[in-house]
């Protein structure tokens, strides 16, 4: 971050130009809820674009395009309903509701830079991140149209040196603590309502899904997905079968997902509605490799391994995934290939290397689907944030939803050559089972074909010693006499010629507002000169506009040089806008800068007399006159190389 | 539609292409909630691809995306909490639950084509299009993933010929009636629930949005939005100063939104969940004229007119929308100019311009806020269906926002020359005024501030008469005596150098679910052959893949031939899919007309021989022989050039 970054002037900018605005602004807003305007719109569409190319074209992804409607039953057993939960607190006296774990956080944050300032005035030089804590409440703060965060009152305070690295080891590991902890935090440190003073409740549950009802009798009740993925796996059988029954293979999908959190800050970081791209990658848990990891495999990535951070430290590894991979700082080629491939995108889209990093999930803060997870964070003014998050979710969700709907979500798969091995099994004799145990027939056969292989082999052995007699136990404790004329049971050859497995599955799932924000911040710079002028380099790529066409005045006589140069450009399918607004160039130039728009055509009375037009590129403001067609070539040639 | 169109084989083919199926299936599935499988999401993202090019791009409209969770606030405003509701009774014993206006409609169709039956039998050969009533639940129908329906029985019994004539007029205008006026239909026809016979219960309103509740209290109440549209109102005031305040222009959003339809059947066409796309264009309302108006006056179209409708008929105006404008049957060019584009970007696409026609809104069937409404709609087995709605929604939106929020929500437009006119004005003496009214001092004055011209100008002749008194009498009724010390009343001249006004909207919204639906049934046809198979004809430019390549066997020699093809069509652009799996080339064909895909690449021993291969065209089935390059060529530039 450059030092002078100052996000008051930075949101400014994006507001003014319409990057995006709070939703219902005219309404008092709502926390949480934004709009992207037109440039924030091409933005994202651009961006998504290349996320379609980088991953799903190049993969041969299957995606899918699913219903955010969904039913409570397909929610309650991915575990959603139970476990998707944010822990809350309340200020006692006025009702005010603060995410407990965050509320901590910028407490101790709050303290620690109190802290630095104190040592600072005794000369000790240190310091500290700044922390803000920001006051926009739900549907109050009628006028606040502008999120942006106010800082909370920072005392100078020094704490004792076994005080502050309490801090700092707590503050390491945040998102590790449950209920509990952050109770006993809150209890330890003595954390009050920030405005007030006044105490907190415990922390109680909050679900983060909003929920409605589907259909007029008020009986179906739905949530509003969480996250693309549950649609794509209650899909796997048709999408196993659209790949022509071959594995491994991915789905994907970009849509809307929904959170109702607690108390939303952090203007787009933080919202309670977003787009999501996400690949589900299924694969053979008994072999995780990628066939295409050799592509990557020197690829340098920064890691923050679980491990270092339970050391209260956050040194990054830099190391290549395939040295990752091999040992087993990254568990297998799958995840070291997505990590790899996540990190190319956002640096292509224009995320700065030096400021993302792959930090490892912590056991407690892990999502209940997951058994390791990966996020790549960006860095930014609000420090460190998770971006895309890259979990091995393993055969967690098809195998709750196969056990729910007794749907076989699995893959067959024919073995090269058949598999035959030798099996204890049992054969139940209905003939005889029934008549002999009527109602409980049921029970005594549930009871013996549960038995493993070793103990019908030693049910077997015993039977035979005790001339085809024995006892059976059911699982609620009551014995039954059993005799061998009831059921087989025999050492038998098996001949296998097809295994059976439920895929595991890698999921690289990627925040796009929060990756746009953070590019938004690395690509924006002030320019020095008689004002202090913003710009947003952003590659052309992902520019919102590539080419602004302006005339020096509203003179008619440029006019169909601008409806030439437009349609030349549009031919080549680059994206321009004609700002004959009555602004001077420099104004214009400048109002663009702030768009990110790369270049600049601009016709003057010369462009009448000899069609040459200047052309001017963003970052180095430099210019060159040029025929209006070499022009308009050299920027298409541009956009299409980039 | 093709003579022989078979729905249920039709969807057959859908389902197992998985274009789309039921969502939540391996659940029992939703009524009115679908997936978009590969091909389906492929063509959609076609579709809204060439919509951008052809309405966003070409009119450089400014595209947004905003919140689908919208507090309730905004949506009692602008009408919908209290109006956006469909009419629906209920089973009075079962208490199954019926959609009101839909069920009259169905169960007078099928007493009309009884009718149609019972004639021809008697060998008058009259016939009446096939109905049908299914009989899909939420949740209930736990089995049943495909949606298609199931005939109701139809008993051929005659009606009277006045009784036929009521109907058909009934049917008519079916969209033109209130809950009082179905409730009437229901008795006089005798109308009963279809399955049990039962009573019906009144008709009641039921509201169409999803409700939901934002944040952590409980105490704000949110909806997911039904349109687009209001989003785009809202942020009226950011758009406007993006446009350099130039006038007319227009917003447009493409997204989801949610109606919780009361009894959704028939697929795709009728859903809770969709994809839509709007665009909010604002005009001056002294002038709804469309600069770009004359390329498109010799558009023809094919308008139904309200009154053509009122009168029970249902025969199509083939016409210019020149001329339509000119006669005044389109009210105005804007609405005109829209017409004509809808038209030709539906053709484009691939529906049949003798499949489409316009059909003008009935007063009472029109939206509340709308004051004129054209929908375009298109003929599948469903009947006419509306796919593309075009209102004129006048000033409605932005006055009442406006209205509620305080905020100006109009154009400033600098007039050429100065209006320079007289008018009678009043101005209020604080002074005097205050202590006379005392209490009612506000009452008085807002009675004199609201009189008009002609009001102020009889005033100030009365009081010159009456020695400077007066009477004056409130909202209220109260009487007041006032005094020439009080105000003064004068002719003043004004000179205006502003105009201000509120902009009126048209505003085309497209229901992409439908459009795809319908498209899919245009371009269906069953080749004939050994096996009839089906074969979805799309236009190259939205076919969800373009070319299939294949190898003649899984034998090792083509596969870098399978490579080196997809990639150099990849570079090009062009999507294609790589078929390696084990079945004959003719079986690969036939998946691949299924999916629509308009060229077919295959590699045998001839092209490891000589680099040729065979080009195969899906419509036509003509294949020839090609260099590997001029094939990938051919295909790519045959993709371009559409």
């Amino acid at each position: 971050m450059p030092a002078k970054f100052d996000r008051a002037t930075f949101e400014q900018l994006l507001l003014k130009r319409f990057f995006f605005a709070p939703a219902f602004g005219i309404y008092g807003g709502v926390a949480g809820l934004y709009d992207y305007g037109p440039p924030g719109c091409a933005l994202q569409a651009n961006l998504l674009q290349l996320w379609r190319q980088h991953f799903v074209l190049e993969e041969d992804m299957l995606e899918l395009d699913c219903s955010i409607m969904t039913p409570a039953d397909v929610l309650k057993t991915s575990g959603h309903v139970d476990k998707f939960t944010d822990w809350m607190c309340k200020d006692v006296k006025t009702g005010e509701i603060f995410r407990a774990d965050h509320l901590v956080e910028a407490v101790l944050e709050a303290r620690l830079e109190g802290d630095a300032l104190a040592r600072q005035a005794e000369g000790s030089g240190s310091s500290a991140p700044a922390t803000t804590i920001d006051a926009v409440k739900d549907g109050k703060d009628k006028k606040s149209k502008s999120k942006s965060k106010k800082p909370g009152k920072v005392a100078a305070v020094k704490l004792a040196d076994d005080v502050r690295e309490s801090y700092r080891s707590v503050l390491a590991q945040i998102d590790n603590y449950d209920g509990e902890g952050l109770a006993q935090l809150i209890e330890q440190f003595a954390i009050k309502s920030p405005e007030t003073g006044n105490d907190l409740t415990a922390p109680t549950e909050f679900n983060l899904m909003f929920e409605s009802s589907i259909g007029p009798t008020g009986h179906l009740k739905g949530y509003l997905r969480p996250e693309t993925a549950q649609g794509q796996f209650l899909n796997f059988k048709r999408l196993l079968e659209f790949n022509n029954d071959r594995m491994p293979f991915a789905s994907a999908q970009i849509g809307r997902s929904f959170r109702n959190e607690i108390s939303p800050r952090s203007g787009l970081l933080r919202v309670r509605e977003f787009t999501m791209a996400e690949i589900e990658h299924y694969v053979d848990p008994a072999n995780k490799d990628h066939p295409r990891f050799e592509e990557v495999r020197g690829q340098k990535v920064r890691l923050l391994p679980a491990n270092v951070q339970l050391d209260g430290r956050s040194d990054l590894l830099e190391i290549t995934v395939g040295e990752a991979v091999d040992k087993k700082i990254v568990d297998n080629q799958t995840l070291g290939y997505f990590l790899a491939r996540i990190h190319l995108f956002l640096v292509r889209i224009g995320i700065k290397p030096d400021r993302l990093r792959f930090r490892q999930h912590l056991s407690n803060e892990m999502a209940h689907y997951a058994c390791d997870c990966w996020d790549a964070e960006i860095h930014t003014s609000y420090g460190w944030i998770e971006c895309v998050g890259c979990a091995d979710r393993s055969a967690y969700d098809l195998t709750v939803h196969s056990a729910r709907t007794k749907e076989k979500l699995i893959v067959r798969e024919s073995l090269p050559e058949p598999r035959v091995f030798q099996r204890w099994q049992i054969e139940i004799n209905k003939k005889v089972f029934g008549p002999a145990f009527k109602k409980h027939a049921k029970q005594v056969e549930e009871a013996l074909t549960s038995l493993t292989e070793c103990e019908l082999e030693t049910l077997k052995t015993r039977m035979d010693e005790q001339g085809g007699k024995s006892t059976i136990t059911t699982p609620s404790g009551d014995e039954y006499e059993v005799t061998s004329e009831m059921f087989t049971i025999e050492h038998a050859t098996i001949t296998e010629h097809v295994r059976e497995y439920t895929p595991n599955v890698i999921e690289p799932s990627f925040g796009i507002g929060r990756i746009l924000y953070s590019l938004m911040e690395h690509v924006y710079w002030t320019r020095e000169g008689d004002e202090q002028r913003g710009v947003l380099s952003f590659p052309t790529v992902v520019a919102p506009i590539k080419c602004l066409v302006q005339p020096l005045s509203n003179n008619k006589v440029f006019t169909p040089f601008l409806g030439d140069i437009a349609s030349r450009l549009r031919r080549q399918g680059i994206s321009n806008t004609v700002d004959n607004s009555s602004v001077s160039v420099g104004r214009t130039y400048a109002r663009n800068d702030e768009l990110g728009t790369p270049f600049g055509i601009t016709i003057d009375f010369q462009t009448v007399q000899d069609q040459t037009v200047t052309l001017r590129e963003r970052d180095s403001t430099l210019q060159i006159r040029e025929k209006v067609g070499v022009a308009a070539y050299a920027v298409a040639v541009h956009v299409v190389l980039r």
